[in-house]
Formats: C-alpha cells, structure tokens, sequence
C-alpha cells in the first residue's frame, strides 16, 4: 500500500518501528487481524503500537480529522470479535501491547497502577512480589491484558468472592472518542463525584473510549489455598453441594467450579497424561477452591469436615482433597483443559450464559430435554462457574455426525433454543464474554428495549463518529451488520 | 393554588390522596421541601406518591408533556441538597414513600429485590428473617431508602468488605427520561450485555432516571461479630493499626473507624449519659468491627490476639472489646453520636472527603497546620471510615467564637484549604454524600474537564430537557446555579 497522508501522519506522530502496514508487514499482521479462534480474518488499514497515552491520544486525534475509525486491541484472546478489524482494510487497529508497565504498587493502599497493555499474569506476579494478591484469573492470564480484561469486564475464576474485573478496578484513564484525556484514575474505595464513568467505560468493549491506565484493588495473599474435587450425581446435588459449602465456609468460599460427565470424558479421551482425581466417577464433577487469609489448618479441617459430612449424606460419591499448590493447580488443569479437549472433538455450538442460581437446575433440565427433542442423541459439554451462575453451555455433535455439517444445519435453531430458556429463566446471553461483533444482532433481541436505546443514545453522544470499535455491542450505520 | 390542567391530570392518573398540592397541604409538604439539616426551605408544585412503576411513569409522561421538572425523593434524608425543590413553586416532587414492599427473597440466589422506597431497614430486617444479611447500613437506615441509597451510592459503615451501595446491587428497574421503563432489573453475579446502565444510573442522583426497583445482594448472616474500642496516641497510629488488623484479621475486618479527641470529647460533653470506653484516653479513639462466618470462639481468640500485640508494641495505649451484642450496640451509638454532638456545639464547616489510605497521615498533617496557619486556635473534628479511606472532617469555630460569625467569614476560605489539600493528596471532595446542588459549583474545579464534558453529553442525551433533578450534579441552564 502507498503511503497516504494518513500513514505518514501516523509515522510522524510516532515512529515507523510503531507503524505496520500491508504489504510489508502482512505476516505479522496477521494475528492482529484475526480473532483468538481464529472464526474470522479481518483485514486492517494499520496496526499501531502507542507506548504512551499521548501517542494514543494522538493517534484518535488523527483518526477523528480523517475519519478512520479504531479497533483497540489488548491480548486479542477475546471470544466474540471485539477487538479484530473487519475485512474492508479501513480500519485502524491500536494495539496496547507497549503500553505494558507497572507503574506503581501501593501497599498501604493496597492498589496497583498498571498501563493498560499490561499482561494480566504480569500484574499478578507484581503483586504477589509485594506479598500482596490481584484475584483476577483466567486461562488466558499469560497473554491477556488488563485493558482487555476492563474493556470487556472479565470474569474468571475467582469470581465468586471478589466479582469481575469491574469490582477490582478503582479508576481508569481513557482516551475518549473527542480526543481527550478522561482522567479518573483514582485509588480511592468512595468517590461519589458524578456520573460513573469508571463503570461505563468498563464492559463497553472498546466503544466508549480506549483505557489507558488503571488503578486496580490488591489483597493480602492468602495464607492457604485448598481444592477439592468431589464428585455428585446430578446436576441438584451439584447445586446442594454450593449452598452447604457457602453456609460452611462463608467468604473463604472463593471458587466452584462444575462439569458434566462429557466434559471431562473428552479430557480423559483428547488430554490423556492429565490424571484425574476420580476416575471411576460417572456423575457430574466440582472443584472447589477455598481461600483462608488465616491458617491452614483451620481450613483443611473445615474443608475436611465439609466433605465428611457430604459423603456421610451421600450428597458427594467421591472426593480428593488437593494436598499441594501443585496438586492444587492439577486440579485447575483438568478443569481448564476442557476447552482444549471438546475443541478436538470437533466445532460445537457454544454459549456463555449465566442465570440466578435458584433457576439453574431448572434451565439445565428444561434445556436438555428441549435439545434432545430437537436433534436426538445431540451432547452438551457443560461447564462453569456455578458458584457464579455461569455456564459455557456447548452443544456437540452426536457421535457419527460431523461437527462442520453439525453446525450448518443447527447452530441457529440451537442458538434460538438455548437462549430462550435462558429468556424464560431470567438469564443472559452473556455472561463473560462480552458481545463484540459476534452476538451483536442477539443483544437487539434479548436486552430490554428501553435499556438499548438508552445506549445507543450514549453511544451516539460520546462517540457521534462512530469511529471508536463500530459494530461491537451497538450496530453501526457504517458497518456491516453481522 | 387553583388546579392547573397539569395538576387534574395527575390526580387522574393517581387519587386525589397521592397528590399534595399548595395551600390545602402546606404544612404537610414542608418536611418534602426542606432538606434534612434545614439548610433550605424550597417550594414544590406538588408533592406526588405513586404507588407503582406505571404510575411513576404516567407522572414522567405528564411532566415531559408539560415540561414539568422532577425532584425525585427517598427518606430525604440527603445531606448535598439533592433531593428537595428550589424556591421557585414549579417543581414536582416524586416522592417513592409508598413503593415499599420488599418483592421477594430469593436464598438460592442471594438476592432481595425491592421496590426503590422501601426503608433500609426494613430491608435489612427482611434479610435476617430468612437468616440471611444486607449489609449496607447506616445511621440514618430507620428513615432513608433503598433507591435513595442506590441514588447517592451510599457508603456507611460496611463499605471495607463489602463495598459501597453499588457493590450491592445487582439489578434495577428505572423510569427513564424519555418516559420508557428500563428494565434491567435482574439477579446476575455476572452479565455482560452492553454498557453498565446499572452502575451510570446508580450514583446520578436521580439525574438520568427514577429507580423504582432494585435486586440486591445478600450474604449469610454472620455467626459472630465483635466490636473493640482501642485508643492511639496519633492518627499516624491508627493508620499502622488499620495495616496491622488487615493482615491479621483479614476479610473479617469490617469495619475500621476513627475518632479525633475532640469528637470524643464533645460527645462526652454533649451526650453525657453515654458510657464512654476509654474516658482517660486523651489520643485517637479506633472503633473495630470483626466479623466470622464460622466460629465466635476463633474470632474472639484472634481479636484479643490482635489488642494483646499492638498493647505489648505500645502501639495501642488501651483498648476494650465489646462481650455482647448490646455492648457492641454501645460502642457504634458513640460513634454515630458525634453527628449530634458537633450540632450541639453549633455550626461548623463539613467535609465528606477520602483519599487513598496511604495519603491519609500527610494530608491530615499538612491540613490541620495550614487552618492553624489560616485560623488561629480553630478546632477540627476529624472522624470517618478510616478503612475505606474516608473522613468526615468538619472544621469548628474556635472556642470563644460565635459559630454563625465564623461561618460567614471563613466558610469559603476553609473549603477552599481543604478541598486544595484533597486534591493534591489525589482524593475525592465527595466520598460517600454526593454532589447534589450544594457541590455542584465545587464538582466542575475539582472533577476531570474530560470526565466533566462527557457527563454533560450523557446527561444532554439522556435527558435532554433537562427536566430530572435539574441543577444537581451539573448545572442547569434553567435553575439558578448555588
């Protein structure tokens, strides 16, 4: 491509090193352009790598007087095409990755100021360094970046007990769609000075303003750490089980974790070395993580009791209790590894949704039978966060059809289905994943009518462009809707 | 005042009893237009009380046809101007008094959802009845309401582990100014479906929308909970205290206060009858609550384990801890009194401030030196939520010293100081009351221009007549700025 006027602003403001352009750059645009499943290859104008909120605000400033409009990008391991440009090669695609820096840890304060290209396992290990602990977690922790995780409002794995990553952020800056500097990059616990902007920014996917910078809420590390994998029956007792655990164990309740029996039959089948806790086990699977800022023994002995008495109830068959960090993070291993295992298996029909826990059995027993009705013999790899009413709710293929014709022929009847019920129940079509491009036209059908037009009406206001990720969340004018 | 076509139609769309009108309800209605410490005496049209969504959305329908502004109003228990009319006879007062059932429990879920003017306490009482916890509480938790509380973001005296009122709240149900329901009224740990209309809505004060329902979060009742009353020599003290009981007590430490000598002294004074703690103690007075999910008998090991070692460091000079329920009831009752006792000494000059903990002892320093320097001999009492960062940090005539004279000559020139100090210790000139219309001239000095501009282009998109609490928050190109 020929340098425009465009580019070579873009160059001036920062260096060639920070500029990369088709065609001498395609390769190693490519991860850029395409999405972390890799569903989609986009195709970008540039990529551009700012080391500093003025480089960033220069950037959006270029593109407001040229009308490009903007992808931001963290890590790129989002799941619903939010941070990818599409295929029109218009679209400018800003990269936070060398905005990567810890920038202060206060320990009286027990905050944490990062950049927001900052890797999420980075920030975590600058913590624990100060003897101090940021809880969010996830798969993708060593490559995901915090500016991703606020965008999107991840959640994770220890969500139960400290929220998403809007409950651990206590101020952000952001370059806003008018080319200005929001700065509410506070450390403060109460700061009732207006409307929350923090709040609005975060979970708008990019749409809103791009983060810059945050100041994130640290804890003391954990003395103990324990998990436990049990075994139940059903999907109830699975159920049970969470409300015991939390009369039993209160706050120190910090994870719960749930898998159907075909989920972890494909870890066994697809990821062979990992050796499971309970092998002869048919039923459904919890891991339970239990946290304690006290002692260790005072936790093994109540988690010990907790499962004494569920195997004295028959509430559980089965039950090992991780006796090291190591076996600690076996555990967790399993458990992360199912994406991998129902990913061999073949494409299926996913959906990250969430409901009150009080419908929850209720939905999986509603959505299943309706399944089976649909497509006899048709799988479902189901697992979560239960503990926060979340579930990755996958349809698979029955065995002997092929995912690929699987997909053709069912994956909007499936989507319809599943959605519904979880409509009926009171639930959302996403709970961590976020809407992106992908779910966008769904958002216009399951969210309250009054709830979207209100941001459309704020979208419109903030960004009157469009040029600040069009097409996610919201539809845009000048996109092709998807 | 003879009825307007405005005024029929509201009590066509209500009952005559609904609608309180000038002269006939004069006397009735003042409590509606006077704000809670008799600051202001304002005049409504009228002083309406819909008793469901549907009514409270024919109101805003009338008002948007009339062009009518509304004041929305809770318990008007507000401390900012923000719920109560200006003097001018021409705006509505909507008061949520009669929407105050609690709807449901859910306990599987952990949630209680309720209508906006339900009383906190009633809400609190509601959850211990299932044997579960809210945990939001206050001293004016008899009176104010929950969409008030959602309103202001309200903080109170559980904000260190449980966060301010946004943190409690999952879901609500809101009029919005373009007469719509917005229903987001769901019970969701985790929903990732557009922007957080919940969290902009929560903390407007009634600006961009009329809250009519609320879900909230709830948590088991706790098993034991303890309070001590320590005293330090300094403030400096009290913050290494504060350091010592997190990593000691962890996520049971609930509640951390702090007390000036002089706030304890005029309670002393004022509140003779109450039976102080420490009556020799001439420091800092620290109030700590502690609170276990488990056991009384590890938390009361662990509490005296804490004031043995800060006694043995000579950290502490003294300390008591509470043996009952009552006496815990006791020790909060001081506390709460040093509203009253500061009024009963007169007037002073109220600061509602937080700033990160680590600041704390430089700003009080630099900030008791600099009005030294400004006002010879004045007084502060310096008392608040230490754990989250917050002070309540009123400044007082000198004795001798009429407290009107002093208000008029140094009332601007002590803000000024100490909102100056705030800011260049990084805190917030508002923690946990608002803006309201007392502040709003403060909030466009002390707030981010950006974050500024864009809160006008929200509140321009969402409201765009300007007809809801104008003049709070912002400024109103129609009411009088103060």
């Amino acid at each position: 491509m020929s340098e425009t006027p465009f580019l070579s602003a873009l160059i001036s403001v920062l260096s060639p090193q920070q500029v990369w352009t088709h065609p001498s750059h395609a390769d190693r645009m490519q991860a850029y352009e395409q999405d972390w499943r890799k569903r989609e290859h986009g195709k970008a104008l540039a990529v551009v790598f700012p080391r500093t909120t003025t480089q960033l605000q220069a950037i959006v400033r270029l593109c407001l007087e040229s009308g490009v409009s903007i992808v931001p990008q963290g890590g790129n391991t989002g799941l619903v095409l939010g941070s990818t440009p599409n295929s029109m090669g218009q679209q400018l695609v800003v990269s936070t990755q060398r905005m990567n820096r810890v920038l202060s840890i206060d320990a009286d304060n027990m905050t944490l100021t990062a950049e927001s290209g900052c890797i999420l396992a980075h920030i975590q290990q600058a913590a624990r360094d100060q003897g101090l602990w940021f809880p969010l977690s996830m798969a993708s922790e060593g490559s995901c970046t915090i500016g991703g995780n606020l965008a999107t409002n991840a959640g994770g794995t220890q969500v139960l007990q400290f929220g998403t990553a809007r409950q651990l952020c206590l101020g952000i800056e952001a370059v806003m769609p008018d080319g200005s500097v929001m700065n509410v990059l506070r450390g403060l616990r109460k700061d009732n000075t207006g409307f929350d902007m923090r709040d609005l920014l975060i979970g708008s996917e990019g749409t809103l303003g791009i983060i810059t910078k945050a100041v994130l809420k640290l804890w003391p590390q954990p003395k103990a750490q324990i998990a436990a994998w049990l075994g139940v029956q059903h999907f109830d007792d699975a159920c049970h089980l969470l409300r015991l655990a939390r009369e039993h164990m209160g706050a120190r309740l910090t994870g719960f974790e749930v898998m159907n029996p075909l989920a972890i039959a494909l870890v066994q089948q697809h990821v062979p070395h990992l050796k499971q806790p309970l092998p002869q086990h048919s039923g459904w699977h919890v891991l339970l993580e239990l946290t304690d800022s006290q002692s260790l023994e005072n936790l093994s002995a109540d988690t010990q009791a907790l499962i004494q008495s569920c195997l004295d109830s028959h509430l559980i068959q089965d039950g090992v209790q991780a006796q090291s960090f190591q076996q600690t993070q076996q555990l967790w291993h399993i458990r992360e590894s199912i994406p991998l295992a129902q990913a061999t298996e073949g494409l299926n029909i996913k959906h990250d949704i969430s409901l009150p826990i009080s419908h929850m059995s209720s939905f999986v027993r509603t959505v299943e039978s309706d399944l089976q009705k649909l497509i006899p013999n048709v799988r479902t790899v189901n697992f979560g966060h239960l503990g926060d009413g979340n579930l990755h709710f996958n349809v698979q293929a029955p065995l002997g059809i092929a995912p690929a014709d699987f997909l053709d022929q069912y994956e909007d009847a499936v989507h319809e289905l599943v959605f519904a019920c979880v409509e009926k129940h009171s639930g959302s079509i996403s709970a961590e994943h976020g809407i992106g491009r992908l779910k966008q036209q769904r958002l216009q059908q399951h969210q309250d009518p009054s709830a979207l037009h209100q941001m459309r009406l704020i979208k419109q206001a903030l960004d009157p462009h469009g040029l600040f990720n069009p097409g996610v969340i919201l539809s845009s004018p000048d996109t092709m809707e998807r």
